[in-house]
């Protein structure tokens, strides 16, 4: 039977796969979505759906049957699952030897170093003695499995209380021991801000640079992005670009790559971090580009020409909706008369996830053409949906 | 079980079900809808769905177990199915009092002639005796049933040939004696265009007005809408505005209400046709406003307070894609490479259906500074969906 359009399967349903539903309607683009269980937040709006477990090779082959494209929520399935895909004949974007650049920060140190592209200093580490050796203050990381502050550790020599580092090594390394992946030491950059640099690239070569944005994290959790990132000095801006490009294109990234960067407080800008799939630091896209990630993405893994990531408003903030500390179940959807009635203006984006504390479960964009507005809107409603006003940040 | 968000139940499985589905994700909004076939454009996209008739009262009580509002596709469900939903105590939004105006033409001009509002003269007619009385040239249309040029007749007393109005009234009132409903005869308008004011009320009473929009017909199909209607004199903008808000208010209509304008030679505007429902001529809100109609409809029927109506472009035209003389199934999705690598500033919306020739399956939006810029992207982006390049609109 003659069909609209190919299916694309999605691996993966959280609120990435979520966002990219919408992005989907609009382009006539049908999902088949493989969700880790019923009713997860991608799973309450993507029909076509399996649900299982991502690294069983069989339910990937199920849910990726008929599908000429697979693309992720996340960068959890395993490699060799990937390949053996691309064995069946589905095209998998980002590709596996892309992919593991964001899967194993080793891997990923290992290769940026070799392109001679400027990271922290760096080394893997196997004992106490050589977190020592490589010197304090460090972080250490597992190279695989990380996310939103899980897998690192933050390690100084205390001057009134040595032991402590050595227990936190400790507990780093048993981790590492568990969960079978190695540790990877970095040296603390002395940053004046984290950036991030987004693009797009598609199996042609195609490629899109988003404006470089300007981002806050707490306890590890993305918290807030500023787009563009505001005093920026535009050689700066225009280089992290370049890097996010490059590697791109040295790595063979197809859909969306967010190299996150520190901005040292010596002008520098250093790799941190890759990720291959939209990403919290351009969901500010939703609402305040022409085209956003998610679309661009879903543009790009289907080898269709990359829509504009120009900026549609002077400034967009975007700022993450966390659970607050004592949460309720309702306290989203009943934060809506006051937040929205305040501000006819600002965008709101639930996942249909459950608020428990710390947990992401939304954000807002607010733009406009006055920065300090659109921060102060964008930081009232989250604070306002969290439940947390007093604490709203400043 | 405490849930997220109340659950919204959508009768009606087209496309402005499916594009009220990307709003309703960012909301967090469960939707349930009512298909009336499996794989219909909007079950293509909302998990949550009974397929079955909106003409059979029990098949609607299923879709609204639990649902504490309903709202619609379409005007086509039977008011007493309405009142007996209201009676199980489910909010219908827009109401049955409300929507019995965009259901019967003949109700809707008593009701407008009782508020002042001006319209084209017009009257009930029963017999071509009538319609002769009435006088030429006018228009037919059956008072309920009617859409995208069905049901509507125009007659003319030809100076050069006697007797063929006779036949398109004998025609008109077949069918209306066939289908239970009455036959209006209205003065053909001698109009300088049509427009269009869009506004979303609250059953709280807040409303927002769009901008009052110029559209284009073809064979009684909206071709081609214009966001803000170009050289509309300011006074009459602002009273289209307030003929929606009025007749919005005096309804009780809840939800998107579509006022359709004739703007006369003279400088009037009379008030052509009402829908009470996400409208195509406010698809370029998608694109072209803070929020779109789609959105504002969610908030409106769920009482939320209503998102700002702006525009966030000087100008944005919006083009419908049909399908062509000539339709291959492919043809859209075909199309892409083509019209994404030309204007990588281009909104596309496909519904998922398939072209058949004159079919609406889509729309574009193209939105910037210089209105013939527009108009051009977004013809020849509408022309090369439909294969059909040779006609463009000039």
């Amino acid at each position: 039977m003659p069909e609209l359009a190919p299916t694309l399967a999605v691996v993966g349903g959280g609120q990435l796969a979520r966002m990219m539903a919408q992005p989907a309607i609009a382009l006539g683009l049908p999902l088949r979505l493989l969700a880790e269980a019923p009713g997860v937040s991608a799973a309450q709006v993507i029909p076509d759906q399996l649900v299982g477990d991502h690294r069983d090779l069989d339910t990937l082959r199920a849910v990726t049957a008929g599908c000429s494209v697979v693309t992720f929520d996340h960068e959890h399935v395993p490699t060799e699952h990937l390949h053996a895909l691309e064995a069946d004949g589905v095209a998998v974007r980002p590709g596996p030897d892309a992919l593991v650049h964001a899967q194993d920060k080793g891997v990923m140190r290992e290769r940026l170093a070799a392109l001679g592209v400027p990271c922290p200093r760096n080394a893997i580490v196997t004992s106490a003695a050589e977190v020592e050796a490589f010197g304090f203050p460090c972080v250490l990381k597992t190279t695989r499995g990380g996310y939103d502050g899980k897998g690192v550790w933050f390690v100084d020599r205390a001057e009134d209380g040595a032991g402590d580092w050595a227990e936190v090594c400790a507990e780093a390394f048993a981790v590492a021991r568990e969960t079978g992946v190695r540790i990877l030491a970095e040296e603390r950059v002395d940053f004046r801000r984290e950036l991030s640099a987004l693009v797009a690239r598609s199996p042609s070569g195609q490629a899109a640079a988003y404006p470089v944005v300007a981002s806050t994290q707490r306890d590890g959790i993305c918290h807030e992005v500023i787009a563009p990132a505001p005093d920026l000095d535009p050689d700066l801006a225009a280089s992290a670009q370049q890097v996010a490009l490059r590697i791109a294109g040295e790595l063979g990234v197809t859909g969306v790559l967010a190299v996150e960067l520190f901005e040292t407080t010596d002008g520098r800008i250093l790799v941190n971090e890759l990720a291959m799939r939209p990403h919290n630091t351009g969901h500010w896209t939703q609402d305040g580009a022409v085209t956003s990630q998610f679309e661009n993405h879903l543009r790009a893994v289907m080898d269709l020409p990359l829509g504009s990531p120009a900026p549609r408003a002077r400034w967009t903030v975007m700022v993450n909706i966390l659970g607050g500390p004592d949460p309720e179940v309702g306290r989203l959807w009943d934060g809506y008369p006051h937040a929205m009635a305040r501000d006819p203006h600002l965008r709101v984006h639930l996942y249909g996830k459950e608020p428990r504390p710390g947990r992401k479960v939304g954000h807002v964009n607010a733009y406009g053409d006055d920065l300090e507005d659109c921060l102060e809107r964008a930081r009232h409603a989250a604070a306002w949906f969290r439940g947390d006003l007093g604490n709203e940040s400043e």
